[in-house]
């Protein structure tokens, strides 16, 4: 018998366990709350991260350790790894961690990114400004998460509003500013490395953000062949040079048809809950496979899908179970202002079938605005 | 939130709360033994289906009680319908426990059946075999799962040795002689009925026992629109003649073309394991539906399935997890001869994709005679 422990006992850590328990595994969930929502379907241990008792009993627990939160303190992933199995390793998680790490690892390995400069001070901040241009973002470097600790620069004056804003982080998790790409598409690479290093990815993903929210996912993403072999020899590559286990995603910013890396996420990813239903084996399972070095399973489509997020509360559930093709995720969370707290997948065998799945849904949840962009691209 | 309360805590009822939690419920398993495997995802009382303490405390921490196991006695369920809402109902319940009052419902719903007599005596057991003639079964009317409780006759001299072997339990549970059907295939309809009486059939599948075991099932059954239409609509008046809620199945034979019912039972189903990857919504997830009153989710196929049953311990997952639609299913159950322990699901686009993967399968797994009915009946 196998247990898994998870660092983080969100919804990522939920569908892992219960996409895992049919490889015949255990789950131990770390959380620094009682009432995670991993915990309605896996025992916890409720500590801190870096509280070094919660951490033994975790480790004295497993038999291999892995993230659905990639903001563990390096150093209790470091402590972990000298206990127990843990994938990816410290290092991945680390350089995902950082801003700047990260985005300079991009450029070590050949992937274009957006212009960036390490920001210490506010002298620094105004010089880069003037040579990166406007608009711009100030960035914290750590604990950055679905557009909190940004600000966006839209000219030069915003400078001393933007170091008002975020210049006292500069000294605890640094700051970078990135050049704003103008896109026309977002873009993700759902990807998994095997501990032999055999490499694969789910088909394209597009996606759509509101206030820096993932807000729904469309599989297959409408792109050409090389674009697509493009973005997955980025994610090959970074995959590769980090030495990395598991599934994680690479986002990608599209821009008159080149492909700017915007980040990577240590972890199964909100852009990937369509595999559960939408291809032959889920993030979540191929993340555990790899994680115990089992074969990874086949990545292809079955069909289309959209992932549409739910935050804040759930809707009714009813316009989505009616749907032939529609599945419904409650993550069991309380209801909270921009919470995640659930999402729904349309799964269709035409991109026409799903677009009018699409529109039922929408009129009747009346979220004509969420569903509107994927609907357009769907033709 | 919604508390579902499962009486049994096996293989069903760890599959249900698998598939149940991302409509956001929660779950609570009754079973008589604390390491039953559906305990590890859902938390458990332990008693005895009959101790009203246990069926008390379960009683009040759930919204509404369904069955992972079909004989728990009707008294319990009976007693638990004064306080909660149960699904099925008390008399479906009754009705499958007891072959002889499963058979007559089979005749009186003009749902052909093999020749059979209630047997309470040697002599009446006697005159039956006369009249039924040989070979013919002596089967206990209760409590018979997989072939046990069963004595086959096979001529008038044996009618001694079958009294010998189960008269002491005329008596007790009651017997019932069944005529022998000399059926070409075993064939069985998975179907789910609402609380609103809506009625969803998945695609018929064919099963193979071997020591009236299930060994294996395949899905869609290659069967003419005639044949699956009658046997349809034999689980569907019977569905409306028991008030049924929620997933039930009907085992048929097939002789000649002619479909005769074998039995029912009154729950999700082995031979309906094959929904989790190969339809869009599994029997599991559309019990759950059904016993809540929610909208059933399509029963359509994707592709071709077949379904390995896994006895005694689990064999290398290797070769299955290496198939692109290969799909492992480990209970989480210690080893144990003729225990069901797990099994595998091979989805494939096309019969001749899935007879290979099948034939490889049995080669890695030198389970060749399991597979070769299954790969001989896909051509």
């Amino acid at each position: 018998m196998t247990t898994v422990g998870i660092l983080g006992g969100g919804q990522l850590a939920r569908m892992m366990a219960l996409s895992g328990a049919p490889l015949g595994l255990r789950f131990l969930v770390l959380d620094t709350v009682g009432d995670a929502c991993a915990g309605q379907f896996a025992p916890m241990v409720v500590g801190d991260y870096t509280d070094q008792s919660a951490l033994a009993e975790f480790a004295a627990r497993v038999d291999v350790a892995t993230f659905d939160f990639e903001n563990v303190p390096a150093e209790s992933a470091q402590w972990l790894t000298a206990r127990v199995p843990v994938f990816p390793n410290p290092r991945a998680l680390a350089t995902a961690q950082d801003r700047l790490a990260e985005k300079t690892l991009f450029r070590e390995q050949g992937i274009p990114v957006p212009p960036f400069a390490a920001i210490d001070t506010r002298e620094q901040l105004q010089a880069a400004v003037a040579e990166i241009g406007t608009p711009c973002i100030l960035k914290t470097r750590r604990l950055g998460y679905d557009g909190k600790g940004q600000f966006r620069i839209k000219s030069p004056d915003d400078v001393d509003a933007a170091w008002g804003a975020l210049g006292a982080q500069a000294a605890k998790v640094g700051l970078i500013l990135e050049g704003f790409v103008a896109f026309q598409r977002e873009l993700s690479v759902i990807a998994v490395r095997g501990r032999d290093g055999e490499f694969r990815a789910w088909p394209l993903t597009e996606n759509w953000h509101v206030d820096g929210v993932l807000s729904a996912s469309l599989a297959p993403a409408q792109v050409d062949d090389a674009l697509r072999d493009t973005a997955l020899a980025h994610a090959r590559r970074l995959a590769e040079a980090l030495d990395y286990v598991g599934v994680f995603a690479l986002e990608l910013f599209c821009r008159d048809g080149e492909l700017l890396a915007n980040e990577m996420a240590p972890r199964v990813h909100n852009s990937g809950h369509w595999t559960i239903e939408g291809s032959e084996t889920s993030q979540f399972q191929n993340h555990l496979r790899a994680v115990l070095g089992m074969p990874l399973g086949d990545t292809r489509m079955v069909g289309h899908a959209c992932m549409l997020n739910w935050l804040g509360e759930m809707p009714d559930p009813e316009p989505v179970l009616r749907e032939a093709g529609g599945h419904w995720h409650d993550y069991g969370k309380a209801p909270r202002e921009g919470r995640k707290v659930g999402h729904a997948t349309l799964r269709a065998d035409s991109r026409q079938e799903l677009a009018e799945a699409l529109r039922r849904i929408g009129d009747a949840l009346d979220r004509r605005a969420q569903v509107a962009p994927v609907i357009e691209r769907l033709g």
